[in-house]
């Protein structure tokens, strides 16, 4: 379905990527007989146990279709209508999800914040809390909601969590971590999952896999088991519990196995490596943030950037002038990397 | 994951069952390359189109994740939050949705009507609108929502449904039909699937495919685009907007192609006719309920209830006093119905 | 702005009567000066302790402006999204707030119950929550709500409150008393308040004064503080933080002083108890519901019922056939009951 | 219950002002013989037509309990939870009622602009509609909601209103006032209350008058008629229609006959043009805002603030550095005024 002189695999998005392999053969292994519906199966029995090892804590696991589930549904546990979460303003939450949270939680105000390389502060929870305390002609700050990797790609360390979310405790605020790109933080971090979750001070994580490589299927995963409490009316009545469960639950599994759900993020990360070096040694090009996880940020003249489009490369641009955003997938090949960086340099030369 | 001794395909739900071959088939050839997310692709397109021809019209087709997100999504687009629907007793909106109708409507009330072989009359619809008419202390009747086939395994004739809809017009209502198993009704009947919707005066329809064999995935089919306005903002918010969408969509549109999904509801519907007159000739066995479509409901002694649950076999009761519900699925086979009939023979001859 | 010949004191309802004189002064009283606004003046803490005193206890006391509010928003305060509330059938939470809990619960079922005299029983609660325990398909039974007086104005017995509060705390329910018509119960049972709700194991109770006397105004009493926790926010947010509180407070304080409001409410009901002799007294008028507050259900042909409106006089009819309700108010008098008897008498004898 | 020597009337704000002499004497007048609730009164009927009169045209008119119900309801009318709304920053909506916006549309998200004097322009609308246009990942821009007078005391020529609204218009949303303080803004501008509203485009305006000397009681008034279909049902379930609505709607009426409502406004006015003059005339004070309604924002040397506060006055401050909000109400008295102004002379002077 693509043009065959035209790029097949592009830097839009990690979720134009398909599935992994490892996901496609457990997907196709658990077409077999009759299971039980609503995750009452063997295979999410299983998915959970490996979530449970993979974060060495007995958490609470729920299998949801996709991000922005994941991400409103564990706010909605969170908060009630009343409630505000404080977010980065380029947050997914915020920006990406139109609404959801506000939507299941019937009301919650997100208090967006700026800050630099898309991360919030212990200032800015200091700030969100401080500025309306006990008034109650404002929603009351209950959550901090933050994303790792981040949207711009970069990533928190152990220590910085650890910050935010001893801070967030402090002024009895929950923790969300939106992991849609949890396995690049990891990858990037090198750290066990545990300490960067739970042992930190994280409530609840969105697990995500589907921009890693499954066909749908994220986690949301309490550490804080009072949280969790009737979480599964909460995900069926919000429509997020697959009556065939095993198929979200046993490609999940499979990514977490013998650590190909690391594999995958780190060979994603290096290829955004590669990527960053080559077109950070062009004249004229800025890498505007850094590059620590699957995104480049390069800043490019606008006609170069036309002119890609024009190419045939799909990628975002508009964050501020100039400012293209490239996401590095599980399957981007050197290859890709290699002809869109002659590319650039081409575009630019003109 | 089956002790070998024991069935491997069971009469509990059609969602027990697993994928069919030509969605998967479909599902594998899909993980090809980049594509678009959010529907952006050719496969979403494509799928979208094969609805067209199906239904013989241009309506608005999305797809969603699950049937509760299908039914409840499509009931907020013809509600607000004062509003009301007239549902059946046993309706999966009112009694297997953990009230994700009134959640996604943001308090819409649904009005239970009770009424033989699970189906709705035209004068269950005058009766509820008749009674609190005009009463703003009362939700106002806003639509009217029935499964085709039903919950109890009857289908509505297109006159049946004729009769609804024209009712429910007259009245000012929308219409909204749970087409679950909607493939079920259609092999039942043999009509055009336009002649039981659109032609009827169905507005939209939540068309199932997962219980005829995909892992997961359903389409909210508007026929009336004015209901469907803004639709795709209210998907994304919802949650169930999914990112990699050629994956809900390609084995969607391959169970359309040459009548698969006609084919293996025809099967299910015949596999229960042949274990609804093979359980009927048993001495002590009652069918409640016709067998229009893969549903049969026989009455049993308790004891031979449990003693079919220890041999293995999965299913539901408890409705009304020893009625059990048998779900035929796509891949049941003769020998599955066969070895249950023997097995209730020798239970009841205990 | 009446007919000079027609009554100018119905029976439609107590809230067709207007301010009663305590109260109207406490209002005057209050309009000196500036005060503080949203609760902050010194009426709003006279009236909270008075509400103590009234209870024995330092419940928690917010000021609403009527009782939908009070109701829902208590109901808001003890249930999330999926949770249900057993409730019977002809409750104003079910019938007449046009799906307010619904509404501010964000989703919330509730399982209407029949039974006699309007009252629910231990076993209501029994059924409700065993039918779908464990079930997550269905919204999990969270509080039981139920009127006293009830709509057919009837009272519960403090045992028989003790027996219904105590069968839902044992299964974890949380108890709301939709008190709109508290005072008149009061006064009928000649209780103790506390004995009637907090000893008895009632967690929230609406308290009404409407219907009592006040232009506009209800109070929420929390005894289980716990549950109030930060219900200040959900009343801002709900539109129901008066500004200027004190004329909600200073008479809703004044009809408690001096035992005003019970006054009223025995003056009420001994009205309804004059009203139910004389007409059980009248040959072919059946009285439907025992007259234990100030309501009386007299059954009447429909020749009559009609006859009567035509002779100016206003009530309700309709819940069964010839079914009539009849309410007295806090400004009821002798020759209104008087009247509307020698009425009934001669259209019956037409 | 204030100090002798203290100040019996503050600068805080306009609520904590009590009940003016016309909206009283309604109230008590209309204490008399019952009346049928829920609006169905002839009161609530002439004060409709009054507000025909005030407005030459036949809009639809809703009383309401208070000022967050009528802007949160006028909200919920015009937008679905996955909606936006073009608000200012420090707007009533945004800052102050809790996430009561949010609440009653289900979710639709704020978008808050920053502009000089409180005011939105047409700039503000086109920018916030183009950033993300056909773009579902983000709530869709569907109304404008701008106070009249604003928060700060500054007023909209009909010039402005009209570009405005016509720039809102031609982007298909729709214009909500907030007027909260609609009477100073009309008696700032000496224009017809029509001509500010539905002449320039308005299409509901949250009519507000617990400011201007009610006890209690907005109206919500829709200039176009579509967009208050059903708004009846809206209130009830929102529990904002009041039973006795007679003592909501006598008062409204009584205010608006004979130009009270106006009279009153001129006279906060005017006071805050007397306190504006005096205070900027003392050196080292400035005046932030036009003064242009009843509000006056002069900045202070904090420990002169402080000292105000010791002497017992009360008003807000801290919005930026030393910026105090004094507000001026119905009963404001020229001493009051000047015992102010010589007070701040005072202890600027220290």
């Amino acid at each position: 379905m693509a043009h065959p002189s035209r790029p097949v695999r592009h830097f839009a998005s990690d979720n134009h990527a398909g599935i992994a392999p490892e996901a496609l053969r457990a997907l196709v292994d658990a077409n077999h007989h009759h299971a039980p519906g609503y995750g009452e199966d063997a295979w999410t029995e299983r998915a959970c146990e490996v979530v449970h090892e993979i974060f060495e804590t007995s958490c609470q696991v729920f299998f949801v279709f996709n991000g922005t589930a994941a991400n409103t549904l564990a706010l909605a546990a969170l908060c009630r209508s009343y409630h505000a979460v404080v977010v980065h303003r380029r947050a997914h939450t915020e920006s990406h999800e139109c609404g959801g949270p506000e939507f299941f939680t019937g009301g919650a105000k997100l208090i967006p914040v700026d800050g630099p390389q898309g991360k919030l502060t212990p200032e800015d929870i200091e700030e969100a809390v401080r500025r309306r305390r006990g008034d109650m002609h404002f929603p009351k700050v209950r959550a901090v909601s933050f994303a790792q990797a981040t949207e711009h790609g970069t990533v928190y360390t152990v220590d910085e969590v650890r910050a935010l979310a001893g801070t967030a405790r402090r002024h009895g605020l929950a923790v969300h971590m939106d992991g849609a790109r949890f396995a690049n933080a990891i990858a990037a971090l090198g750290s066990k999952p545990g300490d960067v979750t739970w042992r930190s001070g994280v409530d609840v994580l969105s697990f995500g896999m589907t921009k890693n490589g499954l066909a749908a299927g994220e986690a949301v995963v309490f550490f804080n088991a009072e949280l969790a409490a009737e979480f599964e009316y909460r995900l069926k009545q919000g429509g997020q519990l697959a009556s065939k469960m095993r198929f979200l639950a046993a490609p999940f599994a499979a990514m977490l196995k013998d650590g190909a759900w690391l594999r995958h993020a780190s060979h994603a990360n290096g290829m955004a490596r590669r990527l960053g070096s080559a077109l950070a040694a062009i004249p004229g090009v800025r890498i505007s943030q850094p590059v620590e996880a699957n995104f480049v940020y390069p800043v490019l003249p606008q006609p170069a950037i036309d002119r890609l489009r024009e190419a045939g490369w799909q990628f975002y641009d508009g964050y501020e002038a100039g400012e293209c955003r490239l996401v590095c997938s599980w399957d981007t090949q050197p290859e890709d990397v290699d002809r869109f960086v002659s590319e650039v340099r081409v575009q630019l030369a003109v």
